[in-house]
């Protein structure tokens, strides 16, 4: 959701020059994965973690570099936001490796489980990143340290300890190997988390099973207001000796535990402030492996997850088989690109595009449910963290063209929730079956419409309807039941009643496309109507969506520039008001022809935003900012393609390439903004093949420009639909023509059916703009 | 454990007349259940519950008559310790009726879920005895409560209402009649407890499902350190609105759910403060009726449990099918006695004998492990609530008498317990999957070996032989590592030395006798052995157990009166030198036989103990010690038949019938100090028949002195074992001769079998002692 630019990129564009990260490299690796750098988007706003994960896996295995709590003394610490993802490039030191993580999120939770190899004295505070030696974090370099998929390695100098991470789904599979030979006392952090705070950690719970076997649990209260967390983990070699401390001050009740040590080799622990260590002789050279499996049921489901995912100590081989499960992920569409920089942009951006929602549940199939309650997956795998005000737009519908059976999971997943959820609705933005009520809308609606829509989710699309009326029903929820009565909300009523209301229009406008497929002409027809409802926050004076209080009066004091407080959720009125991706048509109508909207949307690209309009705005930063059009905060996504309206199509072209290339590099810093789990990388992904879907729940993507010079997108149906753009070059920017299977493409836009019936889009390139396209 | 007196039955004995509870009555009701009155022991140090339950039942559906928290700003409040079942009969308010009691218990928990019916405005908070305006507690009157087996009814006269409870097993059943017409407010209460304080709720869930229908949990850091009980609430008719209050002053993060509001009507909530309140209109004499289940496990399983248990709304029918289940409790022994009051007495003793250990499965067989996870017992009752330093001197062997069936469960769910922990020891006091490690020994080893010596486990004996060698081993708890090297627990390591020695050398030997029992040579080999380490803290230079330290060194300051700080739990030494219930002929000898034992018995009964003692000791009180023997804390419960061995049998038979008088009464005072989950119930069962199991483990009973005229025990096995008290009465209190089976009986004890083959106890009873017998 939110920007930060890549100054350094920047610069370079400004200068007129550009250094690709390898110059020369212009052919493929062998493996595709090899493009795939983790590492891209650590630094400041991207907000992407460096760890080992496979696609879509359970765990999220990365090193943490602070521990800066989300409040102190009930204050919240605007600091926090920084570690979203637990790792930020510039930090000096690294606290441990944690099992959990979202990726590119612009708020958190998670950090799981922190597990920290030491050596020398036992020190059971993590210290600060100021005195690292005062705890058991330590310095590093970013020399020794580096991060492929599925892998990650950095030696510990305090330690004299090399790390090594990866994973299969549900298991973090650690490897440290020991310079010298030394007392080491690996730390389990119990209490260490991500937006963390004092208090955050319900409970939790070790019982060391044996000389090598710990499981245990714990329960948050966060971002997630219940959340729960099993785990079990093995050590490759039995611990001399292991003990604990329980860090709560004002414990009331210890009852008739404090009547013996337990600090000590005891195995039964709980409490909400637990620390552990598990003591090991090692020589110089040895390595120790340790497995950590999770489950959201139990700690057997976690013993089972283990076993079944990693029954063996071979780190290479788990390592190679999440690398191949990437590989294959990757495989599903193989492009050309001019530079060895750009196979790293497109292949990093598919991989981000595939860590996101996560698989929820155990190999059984066993999960937790929004009921607080164990449910059964048949027949499907179950996903959590679902950031849908970002993913709807491009990551979903990415899925529908690559993925089709996994996002028919994720719908399925999405109508577990709504049947298991108590108020009867779909999720907003849930993740380890909570709903955390973030951002607005009720987008779930789009995602469900254009999966069933496109033919990906063939599950009962009749019940998922009556989840997306339920739901856009919700009248409890952001102005919903206002929205209804008066066919917007109402400014007083909600602090952003504009966006709400757009938002709302959108998704019920997908809930209509959604009952027209299936026949249901009345709810069509509601829907419909309520479709139209954009047009009621629009103020023809001043040609701009603005608040309407619920007498129908605007808002008197307004400001089309400014973000905060004018009634829109991170974006203004300018990005805002063309925010009407079902009815462009109708928009541009509304503001008064083509003329006018290419007007407005050059005015958008190119104006002067004075300073004073960031001010308030913490989402926002100066740079990120492309004129007043803002990348990073989804709302204006499908903007630049808004041009093909007005018949500038060579606009699009044009700011499409500026914003690939602005917004998405190579290194650390690459990331413009956060990622939003994937969303930032799916607009890169469909807008470098040259298309995009404006409007979701519809079956039409908009034509664009695209960077690929050519690119085979290998269908679930077996199929190939195959981009190519001839004379593609770094000024052959704008496309000439554009033949679908040899034949020139009338308008715009391809239909889904071209695609996933195979197929063949090409685009004849070139340097100056085609007027007549 | 602990004890208080019957103030003013004392003060009648003493002033020498008595006056029954009817005077006139001296027949048998049609019901025994009518002779059950669970308002003996309400009062003072009683700690029973008045409350509606079935025999071992999982609800304990009781009123709460005060709040008073454990503990302020971290401070202990020995107030507290008055509410260990909720009810103290001397006060003046009722605040609500929650569904979990101990019964009889000197520390306490539980008190989940408090329900309480109001009328008029809404308040949400409990109010204060003082106050009870301020809030939902209420005036009642004891003129307008009445409590009988598995029925409590009263008036609550702030709201004008009658509530009437009962229970299943596992539900509770309430039914509320209200005055006049009204806004009733029925309150549930998530954050109250027994031994309550601010954070012993560590987290609550609840879901509304539907009109009438509400589901959730609680988990409790308390006594117990990890506890969670789920619920479902059903009403007969739906709310007309309903809502919540989060009570969480410092809640750190609320995240996105201070969105909207969640005050009113929504069904999604959860935290660590919450109370609700459903509210209906009623009109005059209409009656409300609540259902509300409990479950370990799931809120699934609770609305099963209910659905299974309680499938109408017929309160009345629960009731009687619950009083019915009482009645054949009670019909396990038919006795003739004198007077009503002794048979309000004997069968309340029974009842309060059948209220603990409770049910903790659902009717699945699904329950929760004190590994933190779900199990279903096959084939057994899973129990929880082991007070077994109380309960494995009479209690259990009780049971192993009347209903072994339940006694041979009762030992499986502790070798459950033991399986499932991850410590590999049985139950020192277990409650609710969780170990409290209250007051001291391995006593599980107790109930164990008398079960199966008794023939009444018929379980894998060689594994709970195991099981109890392992528990006996287990170093770290209360000395037991030192105790195993030095033969006794060394006075500078443990503050209750002397107690624990002599209680794990008891307890050693009942595994002996298992050993053996098994043909294990070497276990009966080596736990024979340190059975006789109670002879290595006796200090034969003044004639008492006392403590020793590591270098084999007696205390030189020791006070042989003095309770606190001596070496001992609850006693001083001379209650405690006469615990070697095992070996009490090698006891006497190493007093010096039995002219000393006889001057030692003597004066513990008739010495003047000065006041002094009893300053420092809270479990102590002046009246209910009969001269220095103190009868509510369990240690000297066997004593009082140790005359047997000196000769001397008719001291035997004034002491035991000057207990049973002076300690068990009827009335809400009626019982001298904690019931102690039966144990003190099962003292007066075994007395009032005559017979007494000094050393459980051994097969044998010490016989004592009837006050029963008659007793008929009918057995599992079909057979009946019948006593007789011939020429009974209140001074006719010494035994002149017995018969079994018309035979004289030579010696004072009588074995199992002689009883569990059926048979004839006959005591011929006279005024005046019997030296020859």
């Amino acid at each position: 959701m939110r920007i930060f630019p890549n100054i350094i990129s920047c610069v370079s564009i400004i200068c007129g020059f550009f250094v690709p990260f390898t110059t020369s490299a212009q052919g493929q690796s062998a493996r595709l994965v090899d493009y795939v750098d983790p590492m891209i988007g650590t630094a400041k706003m991207g907000h992407t973690f460096p760890g080992a994960t496979v696609p879509f896996g359970a765990v999220q295995l990365s090193p943490d570099t602070d521990t800066i709590p989300y409040a102190v003394n009930g204050r919240y610490n605007a600091d926090v936001y920084k570690y979203c993802a637990g790792y930020q490039y510039d930090d000096p030191t690294i606290v441990g490796f944690s099992h959990t993580h979202f990726s590119g999120t612009g708020h958190a939770d998670l950090g799981d489980f922190l597990l920290m190899p030491t050596s020398g004295e036992l020190q059971l505070n993590p210290g600060t990143a100021d005195a690292p030696d005062m705890g058991y974090r330590s310095r590093y370099s970013h020399d020794n340290e580096y991060a492929a998929a599925n892998y990650y390695k950095v030696k510990l100098d305090a330690h004299d300890i090399t790390a090594e991470l990866t994973s299969s789904s549900r298991v973090g599979f650690h490897r440290y190997t020991f310079s010298k030979p030394a007392e080491s006392h690996i730390i389990l952090d119990l209490m260490h988390g991500i937006y963390n705070y004092d208090g955050k950690t319900v409970w939790s719970v070790a019982r060391v099973l044996n000389d090598s076997t710990v499981v245990g649990y714990r329960q948050t209260n966060g971002w997630a207001r219940t959340r729960v967390v099993y785990f079990a983990m093995r050590f490759s070699k039995p611990f001399k000796n292991y003990g604990s401390r329980n860090f709560e001050k004002d414990q009331v009740y210890k009852g008739f535990w404090r009547k013996f040590d337990q600090t000590d080799n005891f195995a039964d622990l709980a409490g909400s402030k637990l620390r552990m260590h598990f003591d090991f002789d090692v020589e110089a050279g040895e390595q120790l492996h340790v497995k950590f499996a999770l489950s959201p049921v139990s700690m057997d489901n976690a013993l089972v997850n283990m076993e079944e995912e990693v029954p063996h100590w071979d780190f290479d081989k788990i390592k190679y088989a999440g690398q191949e499960r990437w590989e294959k992920e990757l495989r599903r569409i193989e492009v050309k690109m001019p530079t060895r920089e750009d196979y790293i942009n497109f292949y990093t951006a598919m991989y981000h595009a595939a860590l996101m929602p996560t698989t929820y549940m155990d190999v059984n199939g066993d999960y937790r449910g929004i009921d607080h309650q164990i449910h059964r997956a048949e027949g499907f795998t179950n996903y959590t963290s679902f950031s849908l005000w970002d993913t709807f737009r491009a990551f979903h519908p990415y899925l529908n063209l690559v993925n089709p059976s996994r996002n028919a999971d994720m719908v399925q997943s999405m109508m577990a929730h709504y049947e298991q959820n108590v108020l009867g609705i779909l999720p907003i933005w849930s993740h380890y079956a909570n709903e955390n009520w973030c951002m607005s809308g009720y987008h779930s609606v789009s995602v469900i419409a254009d999966a069933i829509i496109k033919g990906a989710y063939t599950g009962d699309a009749n019940k998922a309807l009556d989840a997306c009326v339920a739901t856009a029903n919700f009248r409890r929820y952001e102005g919903i039941g206002e929205y209804i009565d008066l066919g917007y909300v109402p400014d007083e009523k909600n602090g952003t009643s504009v966006s709400n209301t757009l938002e709302y229009a959108y998704d019920d406008w997908c809930i209509a496309q959604l009952a027209k497929y299936l026949g249901q002409e009345d709810i069509y027809a509601t829907f419909s109507a309520r479709a139209e409802n954009w047009r009621n926050v629009f103020d023809s004076s001043i040609g701009f969506m603005r608040p309407k209080d619920t007498t129908g009066k605007f808002r008197e004091k307004f400001d089309a520039l400014e973000t905060h407080g004018q009634g829109f959720i991170e974006g203004n009125t300018w990005n805002y008001s063309l925010y009407v991706p079902h009815n462009p048509q109708g928009l541009m109508e509304l503001l008064g022809g083509k003329k006018r909207l290419s007007a407005y949307l050059d005015s958008l690209f190119t104006m002067y935003l004075p300073d004073k309009f960031f001010e308030h705005t913490e989402d926002i930063t100066r740079e990120g900012i492309i004129g007043n059009y803002v990348h990073g905060n989804e709302p204006a996504h499908h903007v630049v393609y808004l041009y093909q309206l007005t018949g500038e199509r060579w606009k699009t072209h044009e700011w499409v390439r500026k914003i690939l290339q602005d917004q998405y590099h190579n290194g650390y810093d690459g990331l413009g903004g956060n990622d939003d789990c994937g969303q930032m990388s799916a607009w890169y992904l469909f807008s470098s093949l040259g298309f995009y879907p404006v409007a979701p729940a519809s079956d039409e993507y908009w034509l664009g420009a695209p960077i690929v010079e050519s690119a085979s997108i290998h269908l679930e149906n077996g199929k190939v639909f195959r981009v190519e753009a001839i004379n593609q070059g770094s000024k052959h920017i704008y496309v000439q023509e554009v033949l679908l299977n040899g034949e020139p493409l009338k308008g715009f836009t391809i239909k889904h059916n071209d695609i996933i019936n195979g197929g063949h889009l090409q685009f004849k390139m070139g340097a100056r703009p085609n007027k007549n396209l």
